[in-house]
């Protein structure tokens, strides 16, 4: 039993210039570890139609599953339903069901329901609804290919609706011991190491401590909770000064 | 004249398994705005060889550079020099220049020069050296791929010493308007102003307040400094209440 595999692409030049620091891939990336999904690429890429129809057919076709972020709101600048729905080859309007749930979000709240918020409303054919609890305006899955907002908190309650539809894995485990030596100095015997336990993934991360000091964070990691833990036992005994 | 292009290949399994928030391609996007160099891809893969190989030819084949970051240091998964050796055929080695260099930097701390820290003197052959000066191990550049280290200060030592090496085009010019009213109901009149000034960029970007108000950030784009400065000033007019 192998795990679901997935991409993520997000969508947006606001990442490509530098303005925005993107933190919607992190967020979803330790979601779907949680998922037993296993993330296999982020992508991020600018607001162009025939870039995001390309990304979209081979990212979706590479993986079981694709995530997208961003480029679903009311302004001009907004295309990424429409090239979803071309991607699959999906006519796209206005759906009832979508303009449903605005109209009575913005009458409840008093707020005209004008053009370019029924923008919102367009959903390719077929398409399944992802609930957005935080504005009401929905993403939605088409086929393999999941459509959420850019906007952080959005995006996040949208994943917390859409995960548990879908089918995980086993969950991905990982344990992490910390020395306060460089990295080079574990080199040797971490590389026996994960010779031994092929089944486990073992990671190496040299940081730089607030005062200076060179440490290496060792990680281990695995769908298989006992491989991971014989795993990370040894790797306390090979390290017996780390925590 | 239209500015270089260029991609951005984040390799590390610690930010598909969601372990890390990368940086590194944030910090560059700001800097390569700067230089002229415009950003058209990110992309994060895993520590596999292939993926790696494939992955460099595809993105330093269709921008005018790529830039990378993650996997050059001293332990087993550390794969990156020797995958973009491959990618662009070429042979890869231990290299006289790069082990003085490390040779000094350990001599000089009474450091022991391990084999483990030969690892990092490993270097496709012909590529040019790019300087370290936070821990002496070189990153290099091979046509147009530049290998750069994933620890943080490192990755922005080398670029600094690096992008002033770089043909760059014109600074990308970026002026943002932020309104505290929600993004669709500065839909229409901001398509309207998108429309009369094709050669600038017009982004809308919605956010919550701390205190759960909607507001819109819209920015304006574009390397000609007058037509960016005339669509901002534009937008100033149509919303006077920003700022």
């Amino acid at each position: 039993m192998t795990n679901p595999t997935a991409a993520i692409l997000i969508i947006g030049d606001e990442i490509l210039t530098g303005r925005t620091r993107e933190g919607n891939a992190h967020f979803l990336a330790g979601e779907l570890a949680q998922a037993g999904i296993t993330l296999r690429q982020i992508r991020v890429i600018p607001d162009d139609h025939a870039g995001i129809v390309a990304a979209v057919r081979e990212l979706s076709g590479a993986h079981d599953h694709l995530f997208t972020s961003g480029g679903i709101g009311p302004t001009h600048d907004d295309i990424t339903a429409d090239a979803v729905a071309e991607a699959f080859g999906r006519a796209i309007g206005v759906r009832d069901d979508a303009r449903a749930i605005l109209a009575r979000h913005y009458a409840a709240r008093g707020v005209e329901f004008t053009e370019a918020r029924m923008r919102m409303a367009r959903i390719p054919e077929g398409a399944a609804l992802i609930e957005n609890p935080v504005s009401a305006a929905p993403g939605f899955s088409v086929e393999n290919c999941h459509v959420m907002a850019g906007v952080p908190n959005i995006f996040q309650a949208m994943v917390a609706g859409l995960l548990p539809r879908l089918q995980g894995g086993a969950p991905l485990i990982s344990r992490t011991w910390q020395l306060m030596v460089p990295e080079a100095s574990v080199a040797d015997q971490l590389r026996a190491l994960a010779e031994a336990h092929p089944e486990v993934s073992f990671g190496s991360y040299p940081f730089v401590s607030d005062g200076g000091q060179y440490g290496t964070n060792l990680v281990t990691r695995g769908t298989e909770a006992a491989a991971v833990e014989a795993a990370a036992s040894a790797l306390r005994a090979a390290f017996p000064e780390g925590a």
